[in-house]
């Protein structure tokens, strides 16, 4: 769709909207008029909060998840199990994970997964640094949670050799129907793994 | 979805962005966590064209379109027609109508329809300027490209009661079966009035 803009502040603004994830440049003119139509104090505040959020925003020393301080919330709360390390891809995973509330361990955020097609291996992620955290001692359970897809396999395989020495359980989320979804509509691998990996009905349905 | 975010930037920026509309906290989610994967620059140039669209966006003292000066681009392009006035809704309209590229006269934004459902009367919307436009003289037609809706069909039968006196022509877009639309889709209304205003097929068909 070509269209001549009376405005080059209207063009910049769409231009920059259109380039985010999902948001072509019908949608993006349609969110800059609205932005038009609106308070200026609206305007105002979207565009600092995006620009707070790039500058201001810090990582987490410990785990790499997003955080307010040099170690965050979650690392620091003494309620936390410091013996069990959840490892996920990025800080949305742990979002998700926390808000199953069934994990009341730590995390470790790698920041992405070992992928040789576009070129990201073991260094370019945050792997030494988990290496790192179990040697210090005090873990005893690392669990995988990681994407049920070919680059989610290589790094949980990876991280599993990597700290094999090391004495420390590794886990991996178990993989199966999901809830909700019928058998007849479930993949052959997930309805295979998951018949592999049945569990004892008693342990499944008994309320803990 | 009930998210506890582990940065207040984060959930500023979430915030903000879901109050816009089509947005919601997921989507909202998703482009933030995207625009912290991405180089500052980017989160930089999309926060500053957001501010400086809505601090600096002037609008065309004579057509109330969107513009860079006192008076817009088309309004001061001695190329148009000056005798034939396109009367639209909103900024939006002159984009779509220009994008057809069969309209090379002015035009004139009322930026907004009246809508007594909604209190918005004729003195709320520019009317009163189109019928001082009018008043100076020189127009030959002005013609009402506004929606098909109750609110369109009020408002140009005010604009057209209200130009009665002054001589000029007006007249109205011609409403039909949709370019590429079956007839056994269209609805009754529409096709009762595209059989009403028939026209010629040497007319229709003939290449100009």
């Amino acid at each position: 769709m070509e269209q001549e803009f009376a405005s080059s502040l209207l063009e910049a603004a769409v231009n920059e909207f259109s380039r985010l994830p999902g948001i072509g440049r019908k949608t993006a003119l349609r969110l800059v008029l609205y932005l038009l139509r609106q308070d200026a104090e609206q305007a105002h505040s979207l565009g600092e909060a995006i620009i707070k959020l790039r500058d201001g925003v810090r990582y987490c020393r410990v785990c790499h998840n997003i955080s307010e301080h040099e170690v965050c919330e979650i690392c620091s709360n003494p309620m936390r199990d410091r013996s069990v390390i959840c490892v996920v891809e990025n800080i949305k995973d742990v979002m998700v994970v926390e808000n199953t509330r069934s994990h009341n361990g730590l995390y470790h955020v790698l920041g992405g997964l070992i992928s040789p097609m576009d070129g990201i291996g073991p260094g370019d992620i945050e792997i030494d640094s988990l290496a790192a955290r179990v040697a210090e001692g005090g873990v005893k359970e690392v669990i995988l949670a990681l994407s049920a897809t070919m680059e989610g396999d290589t790094t949980a395989f990876y991280i599993f050799r990597r700290l094999a020495s090391t004495g420390v359980k590794v886990s991996v989320i178990a993989r199966g129907v999901q809830v909700g979804n019928e058998i007849e509509y479930t993949d052959e691998l997930t309805l295979g793994r998951s018949i592999m990996n049945r569990t004892l009905f008693s342990d499944t349905f008994t309320a803990k």
